[in-house]
């Protein structure tokens, strides 16, 4: 899985756990279940250190592997890093980078690193504030008690000297049966030490992405330093233990799974299934083939489209078998049954009916409004009929210039202070834009805008008016300035006055599509996301109330510990073994992407030992969002580093199915062989195997 | 609609009947139900003569005009003799071409015209040679005598001297509850005699395709000639009445609607929704990106591009369409009430439950066969994983020289002797072939095959060895002699052991595929096909017993007519007005594809009478196939030329919705205006026109 996937901003309730299933929050973790089946005890020294190493990234997770900051993730969890480091000339998507001193580390133009320092739980204080409102109050009310939590929460550690200055996050659980606050320290100097070149990181491509058997090398380092430019000093790393696991060991995985729906409704699945993911799949199939195309033009579009390429790739990898899973009338029988014995037990009960009786009906009335207003919410407030960076830019100034000014509890949840650190480091970053891709990309949405709402519609004649797609769009990439970041610093720090007066062209079509697109948002947020919250909210409540709080939330890109054991499965009545070994690498080799071996491995073939482990697979319940999550054994060592799972570990999206769902990981012994023998890191290896506890 | 659109080789049976709904063959039209419903007299005579001069050219329809064999049909329905007969220096497609004399008319290279002229029920003979038989062996001896029957047909009519030679066609109607041998007039000599500009024919492009109101000009004229070189003689022709019909006037359509599933079982809906649908539309939604991106490359790029292009988008938007039908609760829900009222009435009558009582059952294994080998199947025997010219010649020649040494009721039923003059013209007609366009779809198309085969697939390892889908592209196509007729009619016409000694290297993929392409095809005759076959003729043989036989069988892509009548609808509350005008086509023109008015509109737009009648909305039932129908009033005069549905029309592929199902027609004024004004066709107009009954 390439970094974070989110399907929709639905909510979702914890399901019951089965053996080895749950992504568990840190403050619930089941330690007695762990004790029973695997014979461990998991400290709360342990818990406070796994949770301390552990960080979270752009739409992935990583861990400190030594006191200086030191920061193994995914090779594909810094793309963006790497992708804006690079130039025609030095490009360290296909070269590879290592910094042999520190000083050659090199900083990410957009990375943030944040730790979860501490968690408050303020359910009580949103029930407060939304108890006799209607659903439409209720859902404003929510969102602005948030912000005022937020902001309270990050001024207070100002104030402490202890903590210093800390991110404040709103955090829904359960379906909204809990609210909290969770505290971040958040870091954004994070410098690339080390990537191997993107055909061993990613050996397969695409063909072999969810698949296991699996050679891939999707790590990178990167080092975490403090504001005042030096490497951050902690005692809370995992040590590197380059032995690995074993078959049957209990294995423990820390991270930041992005987003599952288990609990959905029946009526909120028949969204995802009738309209969201075959909208979606339809669009994105047609973009990975433009891209494709287009990438065939010389060595310079190839380069500049590949994160592009494999992001989509593996996005509709997930989307189709996702789409797959719901089209399995056997997961959507078992879905409505599961509802329909949950509200027979509600109807049984005249205090939870009360609370939830009306609520699946509710529901069904919110998605059935969704569906209307799916195609016109994507295009136009998802930004769908607009896919570019700069248009990206220009709506993140004109919002956020004009949500800047209003106060910090009416602004869009997306501009609150809490929010605006990444806008603005991304708004003022230094990094490449590609007009070529630029143009393919504005073309392609707007084209589909067309086609999906009409060319008879109001807002597309607005846009369109006399000129086609094409024309369009060479016209607005080429006349706007905002890929200077100077530009888009001065438009916004000039706020919405200076807005105003800018003829940018990709500002004037942001201000001219942005009354719109705030007009189908609002319909979404009163017609959807309000009755859908409140039949969430009364269905979470109605379930904790007949099956207790023993289960684990669905996945919310929020921290998550869950435990299993290294094991392969039986596909199709044949054992899959849980190892792969190095020799398979170059027998699989064709020279030809994606299956092409780096002339680096190449060369140093003569010295590898082809047994060497490279990765493994575990029943981890994991999910987009984990990659680069640290593998941990029951000491606390790091044993592997995930990056994908199976192509049934999609499905978990819905369910887990214990017989064939797998996480797949990088297995340590590869990362120790690599950086020993193939790329000589000799001060990295050192540094990395030197950290003592 | 563009072209015939056959989903699968799916069996249906017929339905019920309802107001004006019905695709009835010539033999069983409910002349009593149009008299009693419009007060219609339909004689005898009138359908005979309309038979007669309705025709079938590839995947659409088309009809006389005058008695010299001229032909009127869609625009669309040429694309393949346009494109053929274009250069980049004269390019049809964008000029247009008239004919202002008979020596003008210019051969059309793959063009095949068919009359049906007559019909005749072989049910009896088939169920002679399968009684007894289990399913596999059933299939095959229906097969086999199905192929005798068309060789002793042909044979029969050669020695007939008032037929002369015909061509005769195995057609199953109502799922095998009936087998006709149809027998057709055909002739091989069409020649170009009008093709208007493509933008103003495709007026709207894909945005407006399915789409009412409209305004395309999306009709050619063509003139079939006798194998003597003579424009036909015939007394059956359509005169044309360019005032066209009044609202609420009654009209027939005649012509060859392609396929439409409206009976078929659950388990077999299933399939299309779960399997078919999703895996069609997302590989070929890349591969319109593909195209859309290559044609960006230049206007050569472009040319050769466009009917690639607007043929994939076209089915794009059926499928799409037909896949929201399937994920229509309502419609799952009424086809599975439906099954089970007949399957209740099967199982209570102890003689039908002898016949049916397991059919549904046997049905749903049949289908779980299918949906499993459905990507092996589709990829290595239906040609998905070598979507190329060059590829498809070279199978045809490997197969079809292989196949025309064995006995004719041996073969492979696409080889047999009635089936082979479209596969030999085809062959040796001088068509162009893009090597661009070859390298863009092969290596598309093989790229595929790794990712849904797997890169370790016996197959795929096989055909790509060490290259990749580019380098072995670039390597068959450019490596491939088969582009030249000579060379394909001389490996041809030396059969198996010319075949054999080629070092062509598209024969040599193809003789090297097709052992595991006959694998997956004898896998699939006889654990999908034949027990399909056999489960749905005893559905059909319960149903019949049930519910009588005045219904109209599924679509065959065979002769039919339906009745109904002009008219709009109303969409989400408001009305839609049957008739558009010509003032709007010049309102909504941008100057940009594909909402471009040609050059010749636009200088002659002062002549023009703005309030021109231009397209037309009625509620025939029609679908793919039916494109160039003649639309006929009561007295048999051609009142309007069928183009497509409106959006609500695809849904027809499984039912049909009285209140929203409309087909759309070229209205005769726009035609008369257009001929007389625009192109200032004198001759051509006069014939028409002058055209006597």
């Amino acid at each position: 899985m390439k970094a974070l996937v989110r399907a929709l901003a639905l909510l979702a309730i914890g399901g019951a756990a089965h053996a080895d299933e749950g992504m568990w929050t840190v403050d619930n973790f089941p330690t007695r279940a762990v004790k029973e089946k695997y014979g461990v005890d998991i400290s709360q020294a342990w818990l406070d250190k796994v949770r301390l190493a552990t960080t979270r990234i752009s739409g992935c997770t990583g861990s400190f592997i030594s006191p200086d900051g030191l920061m193994l993730t995914n090779h594909h969890c810094s793309w963006a890093c790497v992708s804006q480091l690079s130039t025609p000339e030095n490009d360290l998507w296909e070269k590879g980078f290592l910094a042999r001193t520190r000083a050659e580390e090199r900083r990410c133009p957009t990375q943030q690193v944040e730790v979860l320092v501490g968690m408050e739980d303020v359910t009580p204080k949103i029930n407060a504030v939304t108890r006799g409102l209607d659903d439409t109050a209720a859902n404003t009310a929510t969102k602005q008690e948030l912000t005022r939590l937020e902001q309270a929460c990050e001024e207070a550690s100002k104030k402490d000297k202890k903590t210093g200055e800390l991110a404040c996050e709103a955090v829904e659980l359960y379906q909204g049966g809990q609210h909290f606050i969770y505290r971040y320290q958040r870091h954004e100097d994070a410098r690339l030490v080390f990537a191997p070149e993107q055909p061993i990181a990613g050996f397969g491509g695409d063909p072999d992405n969810f698949q296991f058997p699996r050679w891939c090398l999707d790590m990178s380092v990167l080092r975490v330093y403090t504001k005042d430019g030096k490497p951050l000093r902690t005692p809370n790393f995992l040590r590197v233990n380059f032995d690995g696991p074993q078959e049957n060991q209990p294995v423990f995985v820390s991270g930041h799974p992005g987003s599952t729906e288990r609990l959905l409704t029946v009526e909120e699945l028949k969204t995802l299934r009738n309209s969201f993911l075959p909208f979606w799949l339809q669009r994105n199939s047609e973009l990975r083939g433009r891209y494709i195309q287009f990438a065939k033009g010389g060595e310079e579009q190839n380069r500049i489209t590949q994160d592009s390429l494999i992001s989509v790739e593996n996005s509709i990898k997930v989307r189709r078998k996702e789409l797959d899973a719901l089209l399995d009338d056997r997961l959507m029988a078992a879905k409505a049954q599961e509802e329909q014995e949950l509200r027979a037990a509600v109807n049984a009960d005249p205090s939870l009916r009360a609370i939830a009786g009306t609520a699946w009906d509710d529901m069904a009335k919110a998605q059935a409004a969704y569906r209307d207003m799916l195609v016109a919410h994507t295009m136009i407030e998802n930004n769908g009929a607009f896919n570019s960076v700069l248009y990206t830019h220009a709506r993140n100034i004109v919002r956020g210039t004009a949500e800047r000014e209003k106060p910090n509890t009416e602004r869009l949840r997306e501009y609150t202070d809490a929010a605006l650190p990444p806008v603005v480091q991304r708004l003022k970053a230094k990094t490449p834009v590609y007009p070529d891709l630029e143009r393919l990309k504005f073309s392609y949405s707007t084209e589909r805008m067309r086609e999906w709402l009409g060319p008879d519609d109001e807002l597309v004649r607005k846009v369109l008016g006399a000129e086609s797609p094409d024309s369009l769009a060479a016209k607005l990439v080429n006349g706007s300035k905002l890929a200077d970041p100077e530009v888009r610093t001065r438009l916004w720090e000039g706020g919405s006055a200076a807005v105003a007066a800018s003829d940018d062209p990709m500002i004037v079509l942001a201000r001219s599509v942005d009354p719109a697109a705030r007009a189908i948002r609002k319909r979404y947020e009163d017609e959807v996301e309000a009755p859908t919250r409140n039949a969430s909210e009364r269905i979470a409540r109605a379930r904790f109330r007949i099956r207790g709080t023993s289960t684990y939330p669905d996945a919310t890109f929020t921290l998550r510990l869950n435990y299993g054991s290294v094991q392969g499965w039986t596909e199709k009545g044949e054992p899959v073994q849980p190892f792969t070994q190095l020799g398979r690498l170059f027998e699989r080799a064709t020279g030809q992407d994606p299956f092409r071996v780096p002339q680096t491995w190449i060369a140093a073939r003569p010295q590898l030992d082809l047994t060497t482990r490279y990765n493994l697979s575990t029943n981890s319940d994991i999910t987009g969002g984990n990659s680069g999550s640290p593998l941990i054994d029951a000491r606390g060592d790091l044993v592997g580093l995930m990056f994908d799972g199976n192509i049934h570990s999609i499905a978990g999206s819905y369910w887990f199915d214990t017989q064939l769902n797998r996480a797949v990981a990088v297995h340590p012994a590869i990362i120790q062989e690599a950086l020993t023998k193939v790329y000589k890191a000799d001060a990295l290896y050192a540094e990395i195997s030197g950290a003592k506890k």
